[in-house]
């Protein structure tokens, strides 16, 4: 197998922690998107949507989307179970997860690629729409925030694909102008745990 | 097991297509968007975002979110999977589940938020964005009708949770005014057969 990575991107970041948790080695092929390495001929033949990551499986096919590359390496090595080990368990992890996805992911991603300068010229950027959406991760941090009162992981008692998800969206939050607000005192502990693991900086 | 339905909204018909593709029954509570009943304190006890459909479960704890709804029904129930079966294949269609949920079904849902009739009152309404949006499900459309030329099914030659998901898309899109253009001929056939399938009342 062979992953295609993009070294500072969030979905792609999904991958590489899922990896270290559950001890996995891959071969990585980089792609830099600051170069629109995404969007050469050779590249979108492996993913027509530009998007990292992908994964080239042992039989030249590809898989991309971050959680579908995540939840088929579980299913070949299940051990350290990170969507869960029974079928309640993978509903409420795969619930948070999308949850996640679509209350404070997509608000912090929408923001950023309405009014980061990575963005320019790779899309038709429109700053109101980055200020609402904006709006809405600010909701969103406080939502989250009693979310995280009164338990030490996103889904369930252990770290699981819904805490990875939330972890990659926050690490690029802060450089991208909006960090995890001060009052939200529950998400800093929060993330300050996740942080502490060995895998964070995968 | 109790399912909590609404019987217009896009992501219960999910639910209930899959549960009647696969030839399961499970009673039913309706709850009615127009009357707010998603938002009264019972419900919202059940699912503190009010979103539709909630599954409870024999233990008294819910599952919302209705993609990992019918995952814990598939776990049950093994039979005709609609999620694939084996992990290849269930990684082909997770990732055309969510190309087709970013790509198309959120411009259909955005738009529809920010200028249909029945979320006025609802959210705070912005027509420039819902314009944004329809640009973007036109855009999605055309990219759509391109990658459904030369196959049957979205994601594997079988019908697949895949369809479900672009199904219930469409059924929401011709109401609220983003029809399949005249020029996806592509799609028209495919929304064609699909739409034959006993299934597709349900």
């Amino acid at each position: 197998m062979l992953l295609y990575d993009m070294r500072t991107a969030m979905n792609p970041r999904r991958v590489r922690i899922f990896l270290a948790e559950k001890g996995l080695q891959i071969p990585i092929q980089a792609v830099d998107g600051s170069k629109n390495e995404n969007r050469t001929a050779a590249f979108l033949a492996i993913n027509p949507l530009g998007k990292l990551p992908v994964l080239q499986l042992d039989d030249g096919s590809y898989i991309s989307e971050s959680i579908a590359i995540c939840r088929y390496l579980e299913a070949l090595h299940p051990q350290n179970p990170l969507f869960g080990e029974d079928p309640k368990t993978q509903a409420i992890i795969e619930m948070w997860t999308r949850r996640l996805e679509s209350e404070m992911v997509l608000p912090l991603t929408s923001a950023f690629r309405h009014t980061g300068a990575y963005w320019q010229g790779k899309l038709v950027q429109n700053p109101a729409l980055g200020h609402w959406w904006r709006e809405q991760a600010l909701e969103a941090y406080a939502w989250l925030d009693q979310v995280l009162a009164d338990r030490a992981f996103v889904a369930t008692d252990r770290y699981s694909m819904a805490d990875i998800v939330l972890q990659c969206a926050l690490i690029m939050a802060k450089p991208t102008g909006m960090p995890i607000p001060p009052d939200c005192t529950h998400i800093s502990r929060w993330y300050a745990d996740v942080s502490a693991r060995p895998t964070a900086r995968a």
